[in-house]
């Protein structure tokens, strides 16, 4: 059988169960790539370092030039995280006539126009699995096999450890965030700084990379409005899960006559419905294509095995020749593309929980459904909670039905301005 | 941009679903593979029919020989179902040297070996995307994003007939099975003769294309052991249902140390797992892979257009040269690939639901509940109904924990031995 040579950059958690599976598996990989993938080189930063896989002697190195300099290794599983110097030996090794995989979403979130033109220019291709959901075949299933549709939709909970942390919180009836925090970093579902994934930049870059794909949108994932979970009131989750609801933190991005509405922000979504029912450290994204229908993948969004699975099914794809196919045909970032603009945050519509804290007086429920009627918006349902202990305010929960964002926001304006208000309306979208 | 001339053999629901993506959607698929996809015949045995899609002078004909003869034509959309005529139509076209597309299920199950052995010796390629799941492309991700894994269990719901009526049933808390059917009837769920939906060999004869995709095993779809729901009390469903369970017809495929346990059979999933809330006509599949870990995916199993998108995804992929690759790295049924062997069903293991209808009387239950531990099965929980109006048998539900087929076989003839107890046991399954 002929052999592709194969290097791994970065020997960290994914890059060694990446090199596990080429070591200790190679008449699989073989078998289904029409050829070995043989592991010629890991690239790490540190040789003295103990890691979790043997390599073979002459394996290991810490100069990427042994890499770039061969000309007999052709693929390259490009593991090392952050913008450099990941971006710089990315183009290094397009330049050296190497095909790329690639787990870094941060990266191609920040340089995908950049790389993808480079490789496209070169003659070359990156694969990029891995870079969103994990062990969810999320990139192949839309770019290939969902290529007779148009998709419509896109909903992701695409950060396991925000995930982690609501259901933690839901569990409990609405516990308390910090302990959920401290118990995800306990079970290394959360980095020491959490901040990337806790406040929705993370689901963010995912969502930029899968719009993109979906839509053809060229977003900046910083311009995608997004609200992170560490925003969300215990208190809200307690309200949602009384009725019949789990807080979830979705990344959004739905077609829409006017553009392309795009979002992560906490969301209530139903008990029993394909997204509600994702618990713990899960990914999970449900697509719909005009032609297919709604499709529901379910998996695990990180971690060593899962993660590594993608990488290695892009080595096997690259090596068989099918990466180089979709790649020319997927036009990344190219300009031959015509893709969707992103939509008018303030038109988006749809149903809301809106939770006010207010004064226990009467005329104030009153005032309260006035503030939505003048700006048109229909209230499903009201529900007033009694005074929390010892307080005179009391929680009132309005669920509303369809209404655009800027007609939401001005009710609560209006609301927040009232005397009787006593702290700033919170809003979610309700999800079925 | 080059051409790929199409044709499509059998314009029913599917087919001229098809017809409809390759004529309107032209942009889309032609970005996607690369080059035009070009209708150039369909094939119909009628064609004075009526057809829910306008198709351009020239292309309809009633003879196969318009594209069997035509050299330009290299892709086929074969939609005939059935065994007779589709396998001589399919080996004609692969011997004229034309790539095929196929939704044929029973057709590769039943003739698999030889399509795909004469396909290779003529270089040839059989694409099967829509055979199995419909909409959801389970055969690209097992035969592609999975491959770097062994998978070690696949559990389906792949009959959408059969799940909408259990769904039914249980919504009505055990409602009758002739009415919940008639209702699938009605709704274009069922045909008109549901029989192989119901007795479940339709799900028998995807298990063992996905066995196969899955482990190289090589099943006659006749060998898997089979229950269908028409074997299905309403009393179990409802007792289900009052433990927290739905009865789902499942498709099983476990890797085990003594080979595969496979089996189609009505079972007990809980409520709120993956595929306990799998409601409706939908199909869905949950994949463990040894890295990826367990993969859901869920989706529109039949229906015209979910249909016809796998089918123009495979059209795609063929037009684009994936498939080529993958069916030569699959060697599908061929003698290379070293398969695993279906195991003995007698020791497939696992936790039991039975049911039994015993006299009221004192004793009964001690009898009982020493069968089951003459076999050293252990019970998890025992549920003793009151007895049906003006009846004096009373129903016995006894939850086990794991145990095997023959242990619980034997138990149950023991107990069906017994003058107390007043029918046949009925034991499914319990799945978390």
């Amino acid at each position: 059988m002929e052999k592709t040579k194969v290097a791994i950059i970065g020997l960290g958690t994914v890059g060694s169960g990446v090199a596990r599976i080429l070591l200790d598996h190679g008449d699989r990989t073989g078998r289904h790539a029409g050829r070995t993938l043989w592991l010629e080189k890991a690239v790490v930063r540190d040789l003295a370092k103990a890691r979790d896989c043997d390599l073979p002697a002459g394996v290991l190195t810490d100069n990427v030039d042994d890499v770039i300099n061969d000309p007999e290794i052709t693929l390259v599983a490009q593991l090392v995280g952050g913008l450099e110097p990941a971006r710089t030996i990315m183009l290094r090794l397009l330049e050296a006539g190497k095909d790329i995989v690639t787990a870094n979403k941060a990266l191609l979130a920040e340089h995908g126009p950049e790389l993808f033109d480079r490789a496209r220019e070169l003659g070359r291709s990156i694969a990029f699995e891995a870079a969103v959901a994990g062990g969810i075949p999320i990139i192949t299933n839309i770019s290939q096999c969902l290529s007779a549709n148009q998709i419509t939709s896109l909903h992701g909970i695409l950060n396991g450890t925000s995930n982690y942390i609501l259901c933690k919180m839901h569990e409990e009836g609405g516990g308390d965030y910090a302990a959920a925090v401290a118990d995800a970093q306990r079970l290394g579902y959360a980095e020491a700084d959490p901040t990337m994934d806790v406040d929705g930049s993370d689901a963010a870059q995912k969502l930029a990379i899968l719009a993109h794909l979906a839509f053809g949108a060229r977003l900046n994932w910083r311009d995608i409005p997004r609200v992170g979970i560490d925003k969300v009131d215990p208190v809200d989750i307690q309200y949602a899960k009384q009725m019949g609801y789990h807080v979830r933190l979705l990344a959004i991005a739905d077609l829409k006559d006017r553009g392309l509405d795009c979002e992560v922000t906490p969301a209530l979504v139903k008990a029993g419905s394909p997204l509600g029912e994702v618990n713990g450290p899960f990914n999970a994204v449900l697509v719909k294509g005009d032609a297919v229908g709604p499709l529901f993948f379910h998996g695990q969004g990180a971690g060593q095995m899962p993660t590594a699975s993608a990488v290695a099914a892009d080595l096997i794809d690259s090596a068989a020749g099918r990466t180089a196919i979709t790649f020319r045909t997927l036009e990344l970032w190219s300009d031959a593309v015509k893709g969707v603009d992103q939509a008018d945050f303030a038109d988006s519509t749809g149903r809301r929980y809106v939770r006010l804290m207010v004064d226990d007086h009467p005329g104030v429920l009153a005032g309260v459904t006035k503030a939505f009627g003048d700006e048109g918006i229909s209230i499903a349902s009201v529900l007033q909670k009694e005074p929390l202990a010892g307080e005179d305010v009391v929680p009132l929960v309005v669920m509303t039905h369809a209404a655009s964002e800027a007609a939401i926001d001005k009710a609560c304006a209006t609301i927040a301005a009232m005397k009787s208000c006593r702290s700033e309306p919170v809003k979610m979208w309700v999800r079925d």
